[in-house]
């Protein structure tokens, strides 16, 4: 009940926030996004939950689906995967291939675009069919179908010469083991899921519960691989300014350019913000001052 | 009483990592430390303390200093610090010129070398004496007088050509103030500060404490502030392997090159271990040995 | 009659060196190459030619293709063309994209792969079957039909994840107008085009000619232009080691990997030297040899 | 006699150009010199001259200078020069940190600040005196003394903030031998050589003259030395558009930020042009089109 009055209160401190900044305007399916929606929702690990505004509006969750294909990843390579991928701070803006270059095609960590276009790589390796296979991932999660907006993912495929560049080049490298087009067709299509944020709360509670959905009490991973998801969300999960969030938030976070952000707070929940206006930074304007308060209210920065 | 023991299972732990690896030979003083030396001591907010091995042998802090000096900054000059400093983890190995020239003089975080020459440089512009404040800044942590180690700062100088490489190129940049000689000479003499695991980790208890130190209950630092020396030091505390500390101890961790580290468990205790033989990474190999099992057993970790 | 004796007696000289080296391998076609080869031929501007070894024996030119497709595109839309790419040597290997991330996607210079590739795209965009027109082209040069080994094409394309790297990432500066596919299909034909050295000789002949091919008569160029192209080649028309070329031999030259090398003796005639062992820079060994000896004896460098 | 009209009339031809760009403004003695003034002289190798304008009022040949150093450095120590330092062209802006970083302190090239540095580390460490050496060399191929202008030394030593890091740099990779504040200081007082359009031509005629001063009938270096000279010269001797000179003008060419080019034309003469105000290159702009201009009149261009 506390949660829900904290939402509330936080909702009402961010009002003037919400619709400030850019919506993403590189697709245009996202670029006609409505600025003025927000959405924040928390799940416990007891199963609990809180939420406020628009916290049952599907939104386009983008690059917070790579900790959902890191997790599938782990769960079909465990730490074979680590042999393609690093786990560091990339320090570069977050599609860069200067670096790339320097380190011969191994991308620093999974949340860079090219860490998680080989992840994807590892998923088509791994399963018939990779998309499918996240797809079923998702839905088990939440014990409840989800899919993909084919719209969004078209668009990204449309609009993806520099992903396209990043993965000819770990190709080039070795370091990418199937064709192009089908890596960055999962990928495309990973980045196009579409839940609410209740859903998104609720789909990653795991990494807050040692690995287990406390929903379905199914294991999705070992309690060490969740925290070395929660590291690599505080280390780098949200593009150039994971410094910043760990000092004013100071939890693990994953941001999406959708306007979504995922934070787990270890042993105690996991939440998801949502509003589309994003800051310089790439990341959702009202979104991140809303997980500030909260992470300051409730006292739950591990700082 | 049960840390005690902890500390005294974990000497016995890590017994056969003593030594291992390779001591620091880019200079004379630092070449011919014996490597079997192991030090491991805590101080709680509470006061309590304990300690194993040679944790009261005074060796040369190196990088470890960087938080005492950042400490000392924002002392003086506060937020202000950051117009020249940047807060991010940088990505690439760290003395690389190549970032700063990129973002044009201004290096991407204070622990690493060139970030820490710029803080130098604002301890030089506000202060009569930089070097000898600083002295008296973690004297007065200890309530008890600190030296340098001469020889050492003498040796540091005399093998800078990469310090003074980044010193002139940010100067070039108008990010530093003072002439390059005597900002280094502040820099080298901070690297060659000489303290026992015990010694520091009294001295770093603040940064557990909220910033106050619990043995003198005197304010170091706002709240504020340690919350954002901590959140550096989880994300770039620990050179190109801030993912692998934050996955593998959890907590916000200080290294250098004399093969200390020290560690803070907000709320709880500070850590300082020791033992001079380093891993690829440039960290003590035994010392981090140490901490991830210290944080696994006494559950402190932040994930 | 002299420069026959000249070859003569050139041929001699390098026999040594002919085989030394490594055929290209990167792809299937070119890797199983007879190293033992040597042809080398030249083209007075006054319709005289001289030709010793395998000069009559067709080879994948390569990159000396680079050549024909710029200047096909000075004649398709002039100095418009300087507007995508740029014309000063890159100064880094040769197909490296980090030039071309701080450069915003303009090549250095249309010699490197990725401006030969933003030719391509020129050409796509001004002809309309650019394969077609290139053949032509040649074949219009050389008064006779010259055709692309498919084979080669088909492979380069199979081996061309870095090409296509640095398509996608052109593109995705906006410096791409053709889809990749589309401009990789002309590039990877072009760099498959098969011709003797005689052939070759005759076809560049309009270098060394104030832009008209003497075998016909026709302007293939305007003087200004075939003066940038002669300029461009003797900056960048042999990879990493322009500078080394410029020195040793003192014409303009352009070399590929299959082993074939042009230059310009300006006002006087073309030469074309084909052995298809390589040295460390990726030039013909025995080739670069020959065309030393060539310049020295006729003193015909430049300097 | 058909030189001294070409040079008038070209003098009056770039008459609306003089003063036109922009004076050098890094240090105080450079930015207060009159835009307003062109002088161009020639030196043949049959001794002849020919100049117009102030061709006899000194400048400060900054980085012309460079060829004065590498011609000494030769005479010194021939072809081990090289273990230093590259041929090639860089590519890069002229001081850039990044190239050295990658190529572990070896400059590309002596033209580059970089490359004129370590020349300079040679030189003290092959003359008693090199300040002193560097002056009787310029001296003696002017059989007349000349000076530096020591208040232009001290400013660029005032301002020399990033020569100083690429020193320190390059000492850090151990491709230093002397003291950074010794080497700089011949650097920087090279840089403030002071001569005359006429004193220039005649002090560089060598350069088209086989090696031999044709003032004084000495040799200066070996004819294959000169070689290397003007091929460097023409690949790298104008900053950022040596491919841009190598078309316009067509010759081995040096320029410096005081205004002044040097020209060779192999066999023939030696020009020098001056005008301060430089174009966004860093060239002379009245001095790049009088060159153009000559070498288009005279027919000298080597392409």
């Amino acid at each position: 009940m506390k949660h829900q009055r904290l939402l509330e209160q936080i909702h009402q401190q961010v009002g003037e926030l919400i619709g400030q900044g850019e919506v993403a305007s590189y697709i245009p399916a996202l670029a006609r996004v409505d600025p003025d929606q927000f959405g924040f929702a928390l799940c416990g690990v007891d199963g609990s939950e809180a939420s406020v505004g628009s916290a049952d509006t599907p939104f386009s969750i983008q690059s917070v689906s790579k900790v959902f294909s890191l997790s599938l990843a782990l769960q079909l390579i465990g730490e074979q995967l680590w042999e393609r991928i690093g786990r560091e701070p990339s320090g570069d803006p977050f599609n860069s291939l200067v670096q790339l270059e320097h380190e011969h095609g191994k991308p620093r960590n999974p949340f860079i675009n090219a860490g998680a276009i080989a992840v994807a790589d590892r998923l088509v390796s791994h399963c018939v069919d990779a998309k499918r296979s996240l797809l079923e991932m998702v839905s088990g999660l939440l014990d409840s179908p989800v899919d993909y907006d084919y719209e969004v993912a078209a668009s990204e495929a449309a609009h993806g010469s520099r992903n396209a560049a990043t993965a000819h080049f770990m190709r080039s490298f070795g370091n990418l083991d199937n064709p192009v087009e089908v890596v960055l067709d999962v990928y495309f299509h990973q980045c196009a899921l579409t839940l609410s944020c209740r859903q998104m709360a609720r789909a990653c509670a795991y990494l807050a519960n040692g690995g287990v959905n406390p929903g379905t009490g199914g294991r999705v991973l070992t309690e060490r691989q969740v925290r070395r998801i929660n590291a690599l969300m505080l280390t780098c999960g949200t593009y150039d300014v994971a410094g910043e969030f760990a000092f004013m938030i100071g939890l693990p976070c994953k941001s999406g350019v959708g306007g979504g952000i995922i934070a787990t707070v270890p042993e105690q929940m996991s939440l998801c913000v949502w509003s589309p206006a994003l800051g310089p930074s790439g990341n959702s304007l009202a979104g991140t001052k809303a997980l500030e308060l909260f992470a300051a209210e409730a006292g739950v920065s591990v700082f």
